[in-house]
């Protein structure tokens, strides 16, 4: 006997993708990974990395996914980044041994994560302030653990960091005198750095950060602490950062995919992205003439760093996305009539990468026309 | 005997907050609901359909939670909107039996929602295309359900819905001829007019967006065709919309928890909203002169609308929060040293409420000062 009420309690929206599915009939929107532009990203940047004798260690905010950071690792990275202490448990559950918190934290929650973090995985983490020393060597003292802390310095960003050798020399010395913290080194990101549209800014911004972040290691080194690891750097410096000398590794997160903000830059040197990820939406409404809309809006895509570009797809080259609402994207249709388009499917490629990702539950991997992986966003909306 | 690997491979993120815990000791970002302020929302918005003999079906889109839904309902909804098909699945599995989805969508895997959503709820849909009509029809026909399909006219929004009379007429009698298919009525939808800040303003649109949804309504009326509903309407416009004569329903959602880009609205009328929803950040980071760093940035809280609004905390009145990074938001320090801040929580109001909904896993429901109840923001992320 069918029991109608105990049907619909289970009723759950069908998996919009199934290995083997042509990617044509994936259910939009969807966030798809190309999967050769992918490994060839991956490759190209470990390549780099280990041309220069740098350690790559792919920031993970960039796609949350434990899948992404197995074959990160598995083509030599040496761990990985996480921008927040829960954004590192489903890596760390998965295995992923080595974890650097690329950030400070403050409070008794966070401090509880800390802890036990580092009682299952190498964990490193980010310090600026001596307040932040004192209450993570006495989270780990009475957790029985001993954690890395790396002393962040500012080197162009104007955001984290301290900004004076003195006050990096302050917070060595105090890291060092913890019994329960292990001093890790320094931490010299420039974030603004990656994001400039020309070659030649970004070779010259990251030859800045890195003369910065030489002379406080320096700094250091003249009072007898050495620097074991400096990490800094990003998909757009990632080149610079790597001949620089001064780093000993390198974070970047957003080259596995590149979006449409990093796909406006120049990219004439030895590192060469591919568009890797797109987001595919399908034209629902035609009704209103020089007007299509297609169901990806704000809650499928991030618009900070601009609105999607059109890829590909049935009319995709006289379309212009002009309007992004929760669920609509509103396109405008150039010298054509749209009447034709309604159900085409388009991809887009997403102005921002990293907020892209954290909207959805998982990764739809095409190869040859068809669906080939499934990746869970496992660490999507950990933000705390 | 402990089995680590085993241990590890359970870590899970601790809970931020738990029933009973006082509100500055949830862990940060976390997304606030003010219970006092929630309630008096929903129930001045039901006041006010009430006293108009209008129905109330409040957009669920802008909130995602069944917890917040099956208040709606017992405080008197007829049922909800949602923007999506799989966005309505959670509902329809917690048993909220009447939903419209307040959109037009095209596609075979959607057609097979829509059809699977009907077998289990009163389900209505919109259109504004004779394709749309003949897919839908054609489904239901194979499913073996009745779908209620409602024509949707643009009366301002410039986005979805038909723009002639005849062209509306088209759709009605597409509907009415298709055995599977039941005519709703009309959908006649404003967004633009929501956000108009001052209240003249939208109570000019609203009128102007009534009068147009009216004279389609006279149009299907002198060809015979009755609308049994005619919706549309939103936070912004509700008292307009209830006393328009015109709308049988109004949707709106936002107005259970106003956002920063609706509380810089003016409310003058007979609806005035309170300020319900928040996101709570630490200062994690003071290193540098005049500038103060939270734990809240992109990933958090959505700026398609604008940067939040500091709302309470040490030091609120002198912060102002000028940019949005992934998971930062850097606050400019006025006329203070910002030394002091750290580690203090902030209450922030973010810009737009319902894409900030849709980055978080759960509302942290408070009532004098401490966590009252825990909401799962079930629909987060269903945009297909």
């Amino acid at each position: 006997m069918r029991n109608p009420v105990h049907d619909r309690a289970r009723l759950q929206p069908p998996a919009p993708a199934r290995i083997g599915d042509r990617v044509e009939d994936v259910g939009t929107p969807a966030l798809l990974v190309d999967l050769d532009a992918f490994d060839q990203n991956v490759a190209r940047m470990q390549a780099l990395a280990d041309a220069a004798g740098v350690a790559l260690r792919p920031h993970a905010k960039a796609h949350k996914s434990v899948a992404i950071a197995q074959r990160q690792i598995a083509a030599g990275a040496v761990g990985i980044c996480c921008q927040k202490l829960s954004e590192a448990y489903p890596f760390a559950a998965a295995g992923i041994a080595r974890i650097h918190i690329s950030n400070e934290f403050v409070g008794a929650d966070k401090l509880a994560m800390a802890v036990e973090l580092a009682r299952h995985v190498d964990l490193s983490v980010c310090v600026d302030d001596l307040r932040q020393v004192a209450a993570i060597a006495a989270a780990a003292t009475t957790g029985g653990v001993r954690i890395t802390v790396l002393a962040e310095a500012d080197v162009g960003q104007g955001r984290c960091g301290v900004d004076s050798p003195e006050a990096l020399s302050r917070l060595a010395d105090a890291i060092g005198a913890a019994p329960s913290l292990r001093f890790g080194g320094l931490q010299a990101y420039h974030g603004g750095a990656q994001h400039l549209a020309h070659w030649t800014q970004r070779r010259d911004a990251a030859r800045r950060a890195a003369e910065q972040a030489g002379a406080y290691v320096a700094h250091l080194r003249a009072r007898g602490i050495a620097c074991p690891v400096v990490t800094g750097g990003g998909s757009g410096t990632a080149e610079f950062d790597c001949e620089s000398g001064v780093y000993t590794e390198i974070q970047p997160g957003s080259y596995v995919f590149l979006d449409g903000h990093y796909g406006a830059s120049e990219w004439p040197g030895r590192f060469q992205p591919r568009h890797g990820l797109f987001l595919s939406t399908t034209v629902m409404s035609t009704a209103r003439a020089g007007v299509a809309v297609c169901d990806a809006g704000l809650k499928s895509l991030a618009v900070d760093s601009g609105l999607p570009r059109l890829w590909s797809g049935p009319g995709s080259q006289w379309l212009r996305y002009v309007a992004a609402n929760d669920e609509h994207g509103v396109l405008q249709v150039l010298d054509q009539d749209g009447q034709s388009l309604l159900g085409s499917k388009l991809w887009l490629v997403p102005g921002h990468c990293d907020p892209t990702a954290n909207l959805r539950a998982q990764y739809v991997c095409c190869r040859d026309g068809h669906v080939a992986e499934l990746w869970d966003i496992a660490a999507r909306g950990l933000s705390c």
